[in-house]
């Protein structure tokens, strides 16, 4: 049994928990939680809830810490402080700083003679590994991601910070007409805006000047400005009832030639379609907490991240069994 | 300078040459072949065509050896024998003898202190890696292959066998509605008529009776007789204008659920479109060969699948950069 430790308890954290119980060789010992732990409830009847400042008693009890904090403020610091403790794995996920997060990781597993994985999930994560393996199998070729339709967070709460706002969701949604062009081979260029739009259903205060709010929601740099946006004004009610959910998904497409003289082009596809979000990044991160182990297990220090993971390393079947069904 | 052999020239050996053009740290040193060398025509000036029984003469003078035969015969004979010489890579494809292929392989490459790696292209191969990580992501859920629209050879030339019949090219088709609902999450139980149709383009004698041999393909054992098969007579003119390409495909689809109640689906699918089923397939060995020579060089000895390779080492970029560009 791999015994798993979560580190925060949000959205991630309760989809971690959901996602150990799917995998029979894993069992949750605790929850580490900056809150009073008297006041959270977790769903694992045999596993604690235990202060995040406690944490150091836990070593030797936990196998891998499963580390769900956010990538703004959260994992640039509790990720390479817990590597020096534990193995760990996180899900950070800001691109732009991957390298920086990557090496003070490492340089705090291996002072803590620790495996560590960092950016798992699906973007990065999922989406990476299949960026790679096509950019590898076609080197002639062309990359592109498609994210949506699904929600994203930091839109919805650039949103919610506009005076009159009370609530909104804004979804991203990639043009039909840019992926049909990149699915028949087509290479085109694209701009920011011929590639998605943004839906924002957004519930006003009574009384709220509407157009100054989809105005101000339209013309915000970096979040809005560049893309076709639509903006519905709906009740409170409306969206509970319709928007309360967090999908996402996407698609990664390479498009690319071969030949003597590159005559024939191969699209490679991988898409995701996600009821939700976090909860698929859980079981993402949890079939590569096994990977983690195993690492572990051989003596392998320092920080990974999926690109140097063999895949046989997240499953907890043999190799034996891997060749005999599903190779 | 990764220093590639090619061992056995037809569609598949003539795509690894040409994939080797692209890939710029790898150069193509000889073709080996059991035919007389000097009747072979290649498309590398640089490089040497010899014949296959001189093949030891190259020992320490190739990297890695890129084995090009077919599963029937060759390759349970020739992967064993040059895995002891070279380290190897071969695209073995007949799914039910990858175990007994594979034990015999490692015994070879460990005898020879070789690496070596088995089965590779796109199924198995691609398709193999993408079954793996889906099910390891989602441990609730059913996965689906699904083959084409493609050309089959193996079907073709069975066609091809029946009396009357000059020529013929039979297409893989799989079903729409059977796609659309695996992709809906609604987890269908598939017969096998129910996932493919088979499509036949046939050229008669002249003076054949057509139909007998429509009847001799549709009531076909096992290539035909489970499966919706349509037959078209067409002229020798409309076979070579309209059907002389050799494009294939397909799709792995994993449908899974994740929880408290197990109340989310989530679709993870992969697809090819492939204008060349042996150059896409050689592209993958091509890059996999890049595997196989880092591995050799760390001192890794026995038969690995896809599954033993971590992503990052088919690709010519470091670490770094890879984790800058791609994650």
């Amino acid at each position: 049994m791999i015994r798993i430790g979560i580190y925060g308890y949000g959205n991630l954290g309760r989809g971690v928990e959901n996602a150990i119980r799917q995998n029979p060789d894993m069992t949750l010992v605790a929850v580490f939680t900056r809150r009073d732990p008297a006041s959270l409830k977790i769903s694992t009847p045999t596993a604690t809830v235990a202060s995040a400042s406690d944490v150091e008693a836990y070593v030797g009890k936990i196998d891998v810490m499963i580390i769900c904090g956010g990538s703004a403020t959260d994992l640039p610091v509790q990720t390479p402080r817990l590597a020096e403790l534990f193995p760990v794995i996180d899900s950070f996920d800001t691109h732009a700083n991957i390298p920086a997060h990557f090496a003070a990781v490492d340089a705090a597993a291996k002072k803590g003679a620790n495996t560590a994985m960092i950016s798992v999930g699906w973007d990065p994560g999922m989406f990476s590994v299949n960026r790679l393996y096509a950019s590898a199998v076609l080197p002639d070729g062309k990359d592109y991601t498609f994210w949506g339709k699904g929600v994203s967070q930091g839109h919805s709460d650039a949103i919610r910070r506009i005076e009159g706002v009370l609530d909104a969701k804004q979804y991203t949604v990639p043009v039909a007409e840019a992926l049909d062009s990149v699915r028949r081979g087509e290479n085109p260029d694209l701009t920011t805006r011929q590639k998605h739009t943004r839906e924002c259903f957004v519930v006003a205060a009574e009384g709220a000047d509407k157009a100054r709010i989809e105005r101000e929601i339209k013309e915000m740099p970096n979040y809005f400005a560049d893309y076709d946006t639509t903006v519905t004004f709906i009740s409170a009610e409306e969206l509970a009832r319709d928007h309360s959910g967090i999908p996402h998904g996407g698609f990664v497409i390479r498009s690319g030639r071969t030949g003597a003289e590159l005559e024939h082009n191969h699209i490679i596809e991988y898409s995701l379609k996600l009821d939700s979000n976090p909860e698929f990044t859980s079981s993402v991160i949890v079939a590569y907490a096994r990977a983690v182990h195993k690492l572990q297990t051989e003596g392998s220090v320092g920080c990974k991240t999926v690109f140097d993971i063999p895949p046989a390393y997240i499953s907890p079947l043999s190799g034996e069994e891997l060749r005999k069904t599903m190779l």
